[in-house]
């Protein structure tokens, strides 16, 4: 029986500012990506989204991004591998120590952002985000864009990764999305998005923008909550998802058992 | 045979900012109290402090404080308990993620600054604290001034603790240090500051400003090494507990045998 | 013919986080006191915020705070008065920067949160303010809690204060408002509340806690707008001022012509 | 009778955080580039700065940067050139409201660091700078590299410009400095430096690397002061500027007499 994990960023909200609709989506997913005080969240914000995610059986990433509040890390920070594996080791540690204070564990690292995208992309911060993530525990799942350098990266390093797809965007012949820039990136018609994730898993394949069929594993898939259209996205996939009998699990079990 | 601990504030370096003479210091210490990140200190001065530490054989701890760069920490700040024990447990987290990477392990925990003063005084900030330690990882030892509100919560949740002394301070009556407000609040000579502290671990006694013996026990002396008058002091203290054989000595070594 | 001005706490987004309904808001008030990056804000959302303003006619204020993005500027912190000088300097420096830029000028100063409540009481806070306000531009307007201690070192520096009242608190029968951690602190009932205000501005009067009439000064009153109940008592409470040929202006006009 | 303007950043420490020797460099420069809270530098700090460089009676400059404390203003970031004549106005609004608090103005801007190198190439970002300073106040100087965009920006948008020359560094037959990854970047020797920057003034020439003499106009010189060599070669270079009978001034005089 085939399996999936959903994924969702929470705990973005810092002091008196609020971000997302974090208790609604942690019904619909797997797995939460929580911000650890560099691009959002904070100590308070992040502790309380640890605790009502290990509540209600959802895994518990670390979301590690660049220390940009302002731009909500979703700006390109030209620093050394040596800082990145350094920021990624600080945050993953900031949240194993709320994991084990709330009586639970972390199961993966997710990179946010611009650190994502660039991870995806260049070999050496990839690789010294897989480094940092191993040297901290070799147990943590490394998630990355599928067929993405960071993906290779965690391999390498002997770490188990999970490859994210994602459901709204489109793929070009290559495996790398079309960029945002360009008129036929997203997808709009849920039905289309729906049918296009459950071929990736059933079949591991997608069609790209030219027409031909490329091979793509989806072990997770990243999914939003903040808008109430995206709420029903959720939901949508999720029927579909029981109606083709494929399990929604995260990666924590294995570990820990 | 008397053992005693030396400790000292590190890592307190920022981006281009320099603070302090941690490479000259760590000779002389058993044990190393590393900013997080607050107060002072960045992920890459963290690591890398963590990494020299761990190398020349110094206990490493988690030096936490407020959230207070400007301030470096040393400014009261009304906090409710439960931001204190978040703020804690994710400092401590992130020591531990460096300590992990750098393939070491991390020995205490010593509040900085105002952080440190109110938990002297403030059971309600004092348990926080020793709660925060406690659920992140029950074999730290918690560092606390002597007789002091951080002490007894560190004792009554089941941590080790470790009875802080200062050589260059006057102790009152009552057992508190004399604030710094009064004119007899330092200790200016070194011979009298050294015979105090040789007495304090031998005999467990030091005479407050009102001429009578209390009793106070030394675990641990905090020094400084930012000064060249400070570093001339440890060297003479260094040489005197060797005089008295007085042993030199950290807390880690009985939790990882 | 009786006058009264409306303000209002505007420009508190920073980055990726949204905090209020500034547009809304604008339509209603005559001043508006704009956050400065301190405890809110940042230098986007105030010049945004500044011309937005501006074109509405509307009066600019600096409304600076402690440097305390993470609590929003509503936590006790123990500076020296020559910090709080210099703080108020530099986000009134910054405002009218962006004042100039789009073409108008700051009106008037407000501080905030911690900082508005601090120099109500505190006199060398309150000295402090209003030394860093005259220093920066004589001609701004100082608002202050109605009879505090920073409406004196206002007057006393030589400043145009306006007395601020509160629609929603009670007072007592020193004039001081009722602390929130009392019972009767609130009023809750809409007509009441504009009942008491009207007769504010129109007898300088209002009834304490305990029965007895009090004095007060009405220069202008604090409305928020953040959410749907408080726009409409700010639209109830405009209706009523025009029923009593009450007109709604702020203090710019006299200035600058 | 020729005249030049020496220049140097000052302002830079923060907090408990103390770089540069500015007491010392006070002393031979003619106009200071103040940090203004953004890369480096705080209110505390700015306004002592502004101060003393107004009793020394060096011209007050704003030495705007990237928001990043943490990089010093030395990384690239990727900002639209609105947030950067955001922050240029808010930077310089701020120092201006120091210097009218200290009974003096601000006679120049320039930009610091990766803002000042990138500025120095791209045009949108030049303007974007230039177009914030004319905005704030037409009067002030912009400094920028010599023969740079930002120059052409400054002129294009009628302000007073002042190029910059590099007394320590060669230039390229285009005029671009020589990037300092190459082996003949810098200029070690003391006496052809200051030779240098005396044809540079004289002529309005210097030789680039590959021989050849190219036009350039000397303004202003950046000097350092942080190391006893900088203040050195500060020295010397006055000396002989003295003995060639060129006069050390800057440009508030025309603006202000």
């Amino acid at each position: 029986m085939k399996t999936i994990d959903l994924n969702s960023d929470l705990g973005e909200s810092f002091g008196a500012y609020t971000i997302g609709n974090d208790e609604e989506v942690l019904k619909y997913i797997s797995s939460a990506n929580i911000a650890c005080g560099f691009h959002a969240g904070d100590h308070n914000v992040m502790l309380e989204t640890v605790k009502t995610a290990a509540e209600l059986g959802v895994g518990i990433g670390a979301h590690p991004g660049f220390p940009d509040l302002a731009g909500f890390g979703r700006r390109d920070m030209k620093l050394s591998p040596k800082e990145i594996y350094n920021l990624v080791v600080y945050q993953v540690g900031a949240i194993q120590g709320a994991a084990k204070a709330c009586g639970t564990y972390v199961q993966h690292v997710k990179p946010h952002g611009a650190l994502y995208n660039m991870a995806s992309k260049d070999s050496a911060i990839a690789e010294a985000i897989a480094a940092a993530v191993h040297a901290v525990d070799p147990k943590l799942v490394l998630f990355g864009l599928a067929g993405s350098e960071l993906v290779r990266a965690g391999e390498k390093v002997g770490l188990s990764v999970a490859q994210e797809v994602f459901s709204d965007r489109t793929y070009q012949a290559d495996g790398t999305l079309t960029p945002r820039s360009q008129a036929n990136a997203m997808i709009h018609d849920v039905t289309v998005a729906v049918d296009r994730v459950i071929r990736m898993i059933q079949e591991g394949k997608v069609t790209a923008v030219d027409g031909t069929d490329i091979t793509i594993q989806a072990d997770t898939i990243c999914v939003h909550g903040d808008e109430p259209e995206a709420l029903r996205f959720v939901q949508q996939l999720r029927e579909r998802l029981q109606a083709e009998q494929i399990t929604i699990q995260n990666f924590g079990v294995e570990h820990h058992e």
